[in-house]
C-alpha cells in the first residue's frame, strides 16, 4: 500500500566540524519520502522554487517517488543553513530563507486523497490540518512536529493531536509538550492529548514507542562515525511509515519492526551529508542492518 | 561461586529536588556488594569508623555478606554529601569527609585470596592494584573507576587496565580516557589499553558492552520515577559480577544476561534513597523485571 508524505522540501547548507556542503537536498518531506520509498510507493507533497536543481527531481524519480503533488512555484526554494557542534548533538541555525515555502498550501491531487498511510512530516500544524481535511479515511496517520510549533502554534497542534494515530517527536519536545521531565510520564500525558501511539526519538540513544501493546525500547544503530545527522528524525519517521505500508494488515502488529526499520534508515542517513548516504543504500543493506540491530539487543 | 567486592563504604547525605536523607548507607562497595548478594555469596572489603551504624552492619549480614574483610577503624566513616538537580542527571558534591577512608589499605583476609570473581569497585587505582597483588589467579576481574582517577591517578589506572578482564565506566569517562567522542571508537581504544571487555554506562540510556562476541546494547529499565540515582552504577557492576559468579562456566557466554541483571538491580536502586529500595527487592522481582526488560526490546 502507498504512503503520502507532506512536509518541507528544501535546500540545506550544512557545516560540521569536519566539512561543509552547500545546497543539499533537504527538508522533512525529502528525507521522509526517500526513506519511505525503500518500502512502499510514495507520494510527495511539497513546494520548491524554479531554482530547485533538476538533479534532485531526477533523484526523487529514481526512487519511484510520485511527484504529482510537488508544486513548482515562482521564487526561490526554502533554504536552510546550519552548523553542528563538535559532538553533533547540538546545531545552530545560521540562516532560514523560506522562499516559496512561505506561501505553501498543500493542496492534494485528487488521486492522493485515498492514500492509506499518511506521514505529516514536520511543517506548521495548520498545514497538517489542511492535508487531513482533504484525506478520505486514511488507515494510519503519523504526525511529526518540532519545538517551533510548540512555541508558536500550540492550539493548532493540540487540535491536530486529536486527529492522528501516532505522534513522533523528540525527547525535548515530549518534555515541553507534556510538562513532564520523565519520558514515560511524558508519553502517558501525550496519549491523553489524543494519539494512541506516541514515539519519542532520543537521537543516538534510540527511541521509545508507547502504544496499544505497551512500551518498546528501540535502539539506535550504533555508528562509529556520524557525518551529518540532519534529517535522521525525518528518515526514521519515513522508514517507519513506509514499513507499515509495506506490511499492511493490523498496524499494531508491525509497529516494533517498523521502528527498527526506521532506526536503520536513519542510521544510513547520518553517514553522509544530506541524503547522499541514504540514496546509495540497497534494500539488502537495510535488511542486513535490521538483523544486526536485532542481534545487538538480543540477550539470548 | 563467590564474589569479592572492594571499594568505598560510606555514609551518604543526599538531597534531591523532592526530598533529602542524611547518613544513608552508601559507597561503591556497599551498593555493589548488596547487588551482588542477590546472586552469589559476597565478600566485602572496606573500612568504616566507629560511628558506623550497627543497623548497617546488620543489613549487610541479612544479605549474607561476609564481613571479615570490613575493617572498623578509629575515627569517622567516610561521609559524602551531594545534591541532585531537577532532572537527576547532574549532581554536585556538597561535602566530602574522607575520615578513616583516607588511610584505607585493603588487606585481604587470607581466605579471600582465592575468590574467583572480583569487583574492584570505584576506589583509587593504587588500592585496586593492592587487592590484585593479593589475589591468587581470580577467574574474572572487573574494575570500575571514575573521572577523579582519570584526572589524578592516570598512570596507575593505565597500569591497572592491563591487569583486569573488564572495565566498567560511564560515557563521559570513556570519552575522557580514550580521547574519542564516539563511544564505539572509545570502546575500541580502551580495548587497546588492556581490558578484553569494556562496558560503558549511559545512565538512563542503558549501557554498551564491547567484548569477545562483539557489541551488546543493554537497555536501562524504564522508570516512571527516579528517587535517587546514587549508587546505580555500582549496583549495576555488582549485579553483573554477582550474576556471572552464579552462572559459572565460560564468562563470555553469560555477559549479556549479566548486563540485563545488573541493569535491573540498578533500576531498583534508583527507586529509593541510598540502598532503601535495593534491600527490599526479592529475587522473584528481579527475575520478573529482567523478563520484562527482554520483552521491552523484543521486536518479535
Amino acid at each position: 500500500m502507498s504512503v503520502l508524505v507532506v512536509g518541507s522540501t528544501a535546500l540545506d547548507s550544512i557545516k560540521t566540524p569536519r566539512a561543509e556542503a552547500p545546497r543539499l537536498l533537504g527538508g522533512s518531506a525529502s528525507h521522509a519520502a526517500l526513506a519511505a520509498s525503500f518500502f512502499a510507493p510514495t507520494r510527495l507533497v511539497g513546494v520548491v522554487g524554479r531554482d530547485f536543481p533538476r538533479r534532485y527531481l531526477a533523484l526523487y524519480r529514481r526512487h519511484g517517488i510520485d511527484l504529482e503533488g510537488l508544486q513548482i512555484a515562482e521564487g526561490a526554494t526554502f533554504h536552510w543553513a546550519g552548523e553542528y557542534e563538535v559532538n553533533m548533538n547540538h546545531r545552530r541555525t545560521l540562516r532560514t530563507e523560506l522562499g516559496v515555502f512561505e506561501q505553501f498550501r498543500p493542496d492534494l491531487p485528487p488521486r492522493y486523497r485515498d492514500t492509506p498511510y499518511v506521514l505529516l512530516a514536520n511543517i506548521a500544524p495548520a498545514l497538517q490540518h489542511h492535508v487531513l481535511d482533504q484525506m478520505r479515511r486514511p488507515r494510519f496517520v503519523v504526525a511529526d512536529t518540532m519545538d517551533l510549533w510548540l512555541n508558536t502554534a500550540l492550539p493548532e497542534l493540540l487540535r491536530l493531536l486529536r486527529r492522528v494515530d501516532a505522534l513522533v517527536l523528540n525527547d525535548g519536545e515530549a518534555r515541553q509538550l507534556s510538562g513532564e521531565d520523565n519520558l514515560l510520564r511524558a508519553a502517558r500525558r501525550i496519549h491523553r492529548l489524543g494519539p494512541p501511539v506516541v514515539i519519542i526519538k532520543k537521537g543516538e540513544h534510540g527511541s521509545l514507542l508507547s502504544g496499544p501493546d505497551g512500551l518498546f525500547l528501540c535502539p539506535a544503530y550504533p555508528l562509529a562515525r556520524v557525518v551529518d545527522p540532519t534529517g535522521a528524525g525525518d528518515s526514521f519517521a519515513g522508514g517507519l511509515v513506509g514499513y507499515l505500508a509495506r506490511a499492511g494488515g493490523r498496524v499494531r502488529d508491525h509497529l516494533r519492526a517498523a521502528m527498527l526499520h526506521g532506526s536503520v534508515v536513519a542510521s544510513f542517513c547520518c553517514e553522509g551529508f544530506g541524503v547522499r548516504a541514504t540514496v546509495r543504500v540497497t534494500p539488502a543493506e537495510i535488511t542486513r542492518r535490521v538483523a544486526e540491530l536485532r542481534r545487538l539487543t538480543d540477550a539470548a
